[in-house]
């Protein structure tokens, strides 16, 4: 692990404004870099020198950054015989996989005539190829790198992504292009949860009843395991697999019922629901740990990585509470609580995950007072447990402010940080705070609608894992999103078309009323998880395709609305308030043509005929946001009676309901409020 | 094969206007249709129910269609605990693939309280749940079908799409997809060919340097070809493989030149180039055969289908003639011509393919005098090459017309018939016209754009296939086109979404240039394959990514401006008239602005940049129709000077340049011409 100190980022610019031609969308930031007024043209004659770095990996991360440029460029670079060159140099090439702590530091320098690449290792050269890649420009027929100097590396080595195939299966072509989003964020860490109380994903050779029974025959099977694990290898990602137990186990019982605390002869059905079930494995019997030693013999050697996930969160303790016999144990070997029997079975799996040469990761609920130094906290209850985690001694990395499901703004989570300002933690405890993990939990996610889930604001959290503290500019971030959103889409993930496609099939063959749905759809964003449960009570088998399906979290709608309308009440450049008058009207007109075209298509789509309330009000907030406007410009204050009525609607479409919510409500309410004083 | 006599497509509505609520978008059109005055409402409670029926394809095609209307409606329909049901009974529920010449009727009864669907094959059912799904309409909260009976029947029983990984290899993902696409059309042919001059794509067991010498590294595994077979089957789809030979042949001399007609020790190289090329089998060498022999025999048990593709087209005799042994072979045999040698060549082919129990498929140049009578040919050289085929005894189906790369409108394509008419065939030869085939030739398609290029214009040649040769209103199809598009993307296939991507990677992330490329790239589409090939002298290697590649042939705009300015020119509603002046005005002005803001993109969008013409041109047109418009509504005839500059915009227009067409100049030209006389 290597911490760079925290530099603010400092972009110096050498070059004439004529000639000054780049533009920074650079996502992450790196640590450094320096621009001067020149370009490298991009030409057919670009080629790709490792020298006496080769090495297989990274022979292969050279062929897909041409590809990639190619697809960008359509310029054929594969002919090998160029002149302009990337040299890339790496200290040490002999690195098979990635490996958590190793240097990833790189340095790229790009002048007129070629381009220097250095790195300790491979993995670092990657990310050099990486933001390579981002520096790509084009100008009139040319396509350019402009010349630069950047020296880069990540705040923290742990910047993982979790995916939960155990709620719903994650098909592995879902996999792998996640792992592509990673690979372009320079996240590090696939974290994977592969089983759950609703399905057991991986096979196994050793015990074949755990996916056979414990799934709906959707699970990876190990050639799909290793086929993961290596396309992840060569993007330098480890692969963390997540055994989640002693709880969230109700499927191994499915197969296995002698692993559960009830009682002989009890079975146990796969999770038909989600939320927090009873089944848990029984830690008093010596059979648990034999089955779970040869179980882990197994797995232990499928995943290479030296950290293995062994969960240990939401153990309700019931179904210990139930059983006579291990209340009894409990008894006789004066262990007080279910807190403290869940220690002493972490305990015991230590031993085994150690005996196979692994380390151990678990959620906050392992943190017991003797856990060994070695093992890694996931902190899911808050900043300050893992702060204090640190304070103790404790290694741990920051994951529940990322949980994509709460359905946070991208400005939010960029707001968060591993080590929050004034966290008063000496130098020795700040590297034990490791960095974090984008949690995307799987319960109502499927196929369909993670991409469009998890970025992209995984690439702002990833931002937030590599660049330093102090890149918080929320309007440049926002700005550099657009052009990283087309990466990702590039990469061939569906976090555009994905919801574009829902919309589409939602609306119906007929352009106008496709995007007035879209129109409808700018302004809204899905309810949060406990929301969504609430109002649709989601199961597994809960299909999904509604309206908020295709909805995306913290859509451009929102920032750009906020910012418009706070431009026109408060800039002192009058032409800037005319000109954000006139736009606002323009938006205002279009929500109300949009609202009718949404009416009539509802008439024959019932998905778009459940939205009663939100539609209603779509259209009085088009009303309202035009009158205030036209309030405001005839600089007459509002009628007290019309404004009563629309502090109503702004009340109403501020409740939760029919699975989505307004993302316009506060802006709104300012230019409804700001009638009243001209 | 049956032959349904061509009946005029017949809908009889017997509901009262206001009950009637039946639209019809259904693509192919049944061969009969009734339609009442009722609904059966889709719930959660609709179930699927085989009965007796059970067979394993059918089973999984009932859950692929509960899935497919869970995913359109939201209703959770897999709890199988239903009263609403879809009775499906099949007389022989036996099969375990299709076959050539099955029956593939079926007939369909939806009622208010259930649906009786009839079939004689499993596959004829499977054509009826695809009718169901097309059927499913939405009516405020409802999703209903309406109650309606559907007897139906191809009229020919081959209805083939073609691919050729050959030129560009086409990702397992992409071939899957392709036969969805087939399987909701009503196809049921998937000619897929597997070698080529520039590639050797299938794996052989018996001769592993034919595809790790003679291809890229891309080639399919036969553990792939199986699971595509498998894939297929379960839709009611052929596989039939082509091994094109004698000529097409380069890839197999590259691993064994012995094969090739050349002197010892020549040496043969994969082609880097399209074209027709010199390498030929040597026909007059035993090894060939023996080697052709064992081959055969790897791939015939490979492929169940009781067919196999031959090829034996474009062998240009060139290294035959230049062979001193080849040509003392054809003398010492009274061989007079290379043709005959070919024709020699195909008889020791026949007898290889025959002794592994299968039948041949070639193109047009195995049609010799002594052709046995169950060798099928593809027609390739024009539908009197077939007909008179046909009046000769022999058995084809129809390409050329619907090679897809000649880039023809839906309208034209929808135009040819494989038995024109006036054929004058009596019923026996008319037998003999199987159907036709969709051609996908790969020199200038991959993965990225195949999509569109197949898209939904395979849909309306599938109809010809398919309906009666009398369902040939344009404005109809053009009608349902809109829905069926929707069903295909629905599927996960990209017809829409790959060319959205492919705009929004060349537009950026700024909304209103990627509007304004849209709007642009509405009125273009691709230049044909040859125009193409000139330009760009395209080869294996050339990289796909420029406008050409995500603008697709026939856009909406080519028929909806075309009807448009039909209408304002030619209506005798002057209302009608006022509104297309109306439309047509806005429509100019749209075009225009969006032109302004495509110029400014080209600034930074060098793909965009290298479009100079047609953006000038665009720009030119727009004001051309806005000054049109305008002056036939100020009712004076246009100024001879303005008339002879757009005359010269509208030539220029016309040629073939910067790989894009306009389609809209014809309308246009006659809006012009119309200014003359107001």
């Amino acid at each position: 692990m290597k911490l760079i100190a925290a530099s603010l980022l400092a972009i110096t610019c050498l070059a004439t404004p004529a000639q000054s031609t780049f533009i920074n969308t650079l996502m992450p930031q790196p640590q450094h870099i320096t621009v001067a007024n020149g370009r490298l043209l991009l030409t057919d004659s670009f080629r790709i020198e490792t020298g006496a770095s080769h090495n297989p990996i990274l022979q292969r991360a050279t062929e897909r950054l041409l590809q990639r440029l190619e697809a960008k460029t359509a310029l054929q670079l594969t002919s090998g015989a160029g002149t302009n060159a990337l040299h890339i140099t790496v200290d040490d090439s002999t690195a098979t996989r990635p490996v958590f702590g190793q240097d990833e530091s790189y340095s790229l320098k790009v002048e007129a005539n070629g381009i220097q690449l250095h790195a300790k290792t491979i993995f670092g050269a990657m990310y050099g190829m990486e933001t390579l890649f981002q520096l790509l420009q084009g100008s009139g027929k040319d396509f350019f790198f402009p010349t630069a100097t950047i020296d880069d590396a990540p705040r923290f080595p742990w910047r993982g992504l979790m995916i939960d195939p155990g709620r719903h299966f994650l098909s592995v072509d879902t996999v792998l292009r996640t792992i592509d989003g990673m690979a372009a964020t320079k996240l590090n860490v696939l974290h994977w949860h592969l089983t759950e109380d609703q399905g057991f994903r991986i096979e196994s050779k050793r015990f074949p009843k755990l996916h056979q029974l414990g799934s709906n025959g959707q699970y990876y099977t190990q050639e799909q395991i290793k086929q993961v694990i290596a396309y992840a290898t060569d993007r330098g990602i480890r692969v963390l697999p997540e055994f989640d137990m002693p709880g969230h186990t109700t499927t191994w019982m499915v197969a296995y019922p002698e692993l559960g605390s009830r009682k002989p002869g009890a079975t146990y059905t796969i999770a038909d629901s989600n939320g927090v079930k009873d089944p848990v494995f029984d830690p008093t019997k010596e059979s648990t740990y034999k089955f779970l030693d040869a179980y882990f013999a197994e797995m232990t050697a499928l995943f290479p990585d030296e950290y293995m996930h062994i969960g240990g969160d939401e153990n309700n303790g019931k179904d210990w509470g139930a059983n006579a016999d291990i209340q009894a144990y409990m008894k006789a070997h004066n262990i007080p609580t279910t807190a403290a029997l869940q220690t002493a079975f972490n305990h015991r799996l230590q031993t085994i995950v150690t005996k196979y040469h692994k380390k151990m990761v678990g959620w906050d609920e392992i943190l017991q007072p003797d856990l060994p130094p070695d093992v890694i906290i996931q902190n899911w209850h808050g900043p300050e447990f893992l702060i204090n985690a640190a304070k103790q001694g404790h290694q741990g990395f920051l994951s529940q402010p990322f949980y994509l499901d709460h359905m946070r703004s991208a400005e939010e989570v960029y707001s968060y940080d591993p080590i929050p300002a004034g966290s008063n933690l000496t130098p020795a405890q700040a590297k034990l705070v490791l960095g974090g993990e984008i949690c995307m939990w799987g319960e109502q996610v499927d196929d369909l609608a993670i991409d469009s889930r998890i970025w992209p604001r995984g690439a702002v959290i990833a931002e937030r894992f590599w660049s330093p503290a102090t890149t918080r500019d929320v309007a440049d971030m926002y700005r550099r999103l657009g052009p990283m959103q087309l990466r990702l889409d590039a990469l061939g993930l569906q976090n555009i078309s994905g919801p574009q496609r829902g919309l589409r099939q939602l609306a119906g063959p007929n352009p106008v009323e496709q995007q007035a749905l879209a129109t409808f759809d700018s302004v809204l964003q899905p309810v949060d998880f406990h929301e969504r449960y609430a109002e649709q009570h989601t199961g597994p088998s809960t299909p999904f395709g509604r309206l908020v399906d295709f909805t995306v979290p913290d859509p451009p709608m929102r920032y750009e609305f906020a910012a418009a309308v706070n431009e026109y009440l408060h800039s002192a450049d009058k032409s800037r308030r005319m000109i954000r008058a006139n736009q606002l009207s323009h938006t205002f007109l279009r929500w109300r043509e949009a609202s009718m075209a949404v009416d009539r298509l509802a008439q024959n789509s019932p998905l778009i005929a459940e939205e009663v309330e939100r539609r209603r009000q779509f259209r009085a907030i088009a009303e309202m946001g035009l009158s205030a406007v036209l309030t405001m410009q005839a600089n007459k204050p509002a009628e007290a009676d019309w404004l009563s009525a629309q502090k109503q609607v702004l009340t109403d479409a501020a409740k939760h309901t029919e699975l989505v919510d307004f993302v316009i409500l506060k802006p709104l309410n300012d230019l409804v409020e700001a009638t009243q004083a001209p």
